[in-house]
């Protein structure tokens, strides 16, 4: 294996009825801004819970974070903490409202230049805004990593961070919370969590057997535990068990010493940021693009999970029969995994080819996608 | 699964050369004291490594940590920090120096009472003395936890704590610094982290499938890399890959959510203590008296594991199957698996189970392991 650096400091507190003994983990005196999204809380009853836990604290909250989070929305939370002199950010929600609050836990501070460097430069601030998590979404695995992602809608951009000041200091995760998920959000977070395992571990052996059979065990878990929860959304353990699975997913313990890819990802950013599509959905679409066209530097591994996963025997073929079982798999759960099926085109890829190509950057494990490849993944995608 | 709280804020430095940019970790001006245990460390090149790392810092060294480190030992490298001011403790060697040093970063301020009752009472101390490690023998895994176990020579007592103050700040591991080690010390390390394993899985199913792969994926990487490091003590892969599955297999990862066992620790403890075995040759032997002792209460789990780990068909049999296919294995590795064969017999086992018993606590997953049942796991571990 690969020499590492691993650090994740992220408290979670897991299980159900955890919702309220939430102000044990916040400071006494702290001035919150609870930061949310477009209601599901209230439907869900988290809200509810959240406002009675937190009763003894000087408590505002900042509704309409979006999916797709967008910059000038976070802006506007940004300059409420400024004026209100905050000092704990609580995110409740799903991935989407987390990373916005990341975003707003180090903006606020960020006042010699427009934050959004935080994204273009990777800057660090001079100081955060302590940051707590209620997490009612598994997908991102946002509620224990130190990502972010944040759209800007003045440049249809979809820009990523990894900045070790964005942890949260703890995560609470009920999974009676997420019961009530819309069938699609649902879809959505297994097929994300699924991807983020691919994206560390769909490279080239390093003689990482540990790492590897972690990679699994998500896997596996996902695979038996997602049609459950589709079946039945209040069964409480599938629930618990894709909870954990998505914070698993993304907390990087699974990517320790190994090489990484992250260029279905880095594509289906484009995607959303042109085309509006879930990010699942670009998912969903792009991972098969690359597969294909990467399937020869990723040969070794494609067999190993063809075989541990889905029971294929190594051999002629075992390469397309892995990548045919997962497209089934997420199609069986109700997810289109083809571009043309959301009513994309070819009509950006040139744009979105380029605009990746314009960062200077090569993607995948090998760093050897430019924009003639990119070109040719989504083709492959379409 | 159950619910749970995780929170694991070690920073892992792993890899080759990893040793020489140890500084950078380390609080500029630090006033350093270096524990250290036998001498090994000069042996493997790793002192040598250490020391020019520290060049720029006050740095004193601490030598004559054992193994099963002795209270009195540590008690007089309390006095040093207390007496020299120490401000930073480096802990150079294995687990058993780590968790000595664990203890003196706790005692060195706590003053108002004998700081044995940090294991007696398991109490916090007012302030603690930063901690880092060089870890070089994968087995205990307390380069990534806040357990330590010391020995008392005056009472022929051995104890455990687990403190979240007692988390080292970072570890450092060099899979290169292990290719000297004893072959009886690799050979231990081995079974300790299987052990541990053990401990944390084989209890009883509460749902918990990503909980139990990440367990499996230790054990998987036990058996298969295991013989590598015995057959090729410098194949770097192998033990790199024994190294971090050691750490994984005490870092409470696999732990969440689900009952844990320890009545093998327990008893391996007074067996130490009273007996001078290594802590890996008890567990080694009290293991397998446990799993027969228990083979009715831990089947469903015995069973998933005979068939993941060693492919056994579930069915009649195939529980005992389990076992006997587990003790090959340390057999295999050269460890021998029943007291008798360390000229362990009778004689101490009335004081063993009384031992415990006088502590107040029942052993085991269901707290139901009490002084008769000790003795009949002591008699099946003959």
């Amino acid at each position: 294996m690969n020499n590492f650096i691993f650090q994740n400091p992220v408290k979670v507190i897991f299980g159900r009825g955890t919702i309220g003994a939430l102000a044990e983990h916040i400071p006494a005196g702290a001035k919150v801004l609870m930061t949310c999204g477009g209601g599901s809380i209230r439907a869900n009853g988290v809200y509810g819970q959240v406002k009675e836990a937190l009763s003894g604290f000087d408590l505002q909250e900042f509704w309409g974070i979006e999916p797709n989070p967008r910059y000038e929305t976070a802006m506007k939370a940004v300059e409420l903490c400024r004026r209100e002199k905050i000092t704990f950010l609580l995110s409740v929600g799903g991935g989407s409202v987390l990373d916005a609050t990341k975003f707003i836990s180090l903006a606020v501070h960020y006042t010699a230049a427009d934050p959004w460097e935080l994204y273009t430069k990777g800057a660090l601030s001079p100081q955060t805004v302590p940051l707590g998590a209620v997490i009612t979404l598994p997908a991102t695995g946002s509620e224990m990593n130190c990502n972010s992602v944040l759209s800007r809608e003045s440049t249809a951009e979809k820009l990523a961070f990894s900045n070790p000041q964005a942890y949260p200091l703890f995560s609470v995760m009920d999974p009676e919370s997420t019961f009530t998920l819309p069938e699609r959000q649902t879809i959505n977070g297994i097929v994300d969590a699924f991807v983020h395992v691919c994206e560390q571990y769909m490279t080239y052996p390093v003689n990482s057997p540990l790492q590897d059979r972690q990679a699994e065990a998500v896997y596996h878990t996902l695979v038996e535990e997602g049609p459950k929860v589709l079946k039945n959304p209040r069964d409480y353990d599938a629930r618990a068990n894709i909870m954990w699975a998505a914070t698993h997913a993304l907390n990087f313990i699974m990517a320790c010493g190994v090489p990484e890819d992250w260029s279905t990802h880095m594509i289906g950013h484009e995607i959303t940021a042109l085309h509006g599509l879930d990010h699942a959905q670009t998912l969903a679409c792009v991972l098969f693009g690359v597969w294909k066209h990467q399937k020869q530097a990723k040969e070794a591994k494609l067999v190993q999970y063809g075989q541990r996963i889905w029971g294929i025997t190594p051999g002629p073929g075992a390469v397309e029969k892995a990548i045919d079982r997962t497209e089934a798999f997420f199609r069986s759960l109700g997810m289109k995994t083809r571009l043309h099926e959301y009513g994309v085109g070819t009509e950006n890829f040139e744009k979105i080819a380029s605009r990746i190509e314009s960062r200077g950057m090569k993607l995948g494990e090998h760093a050897n996608i430019g924009k003639k490849e990119i070109l040719e993944i989504l083709n492959l995608s379409l």
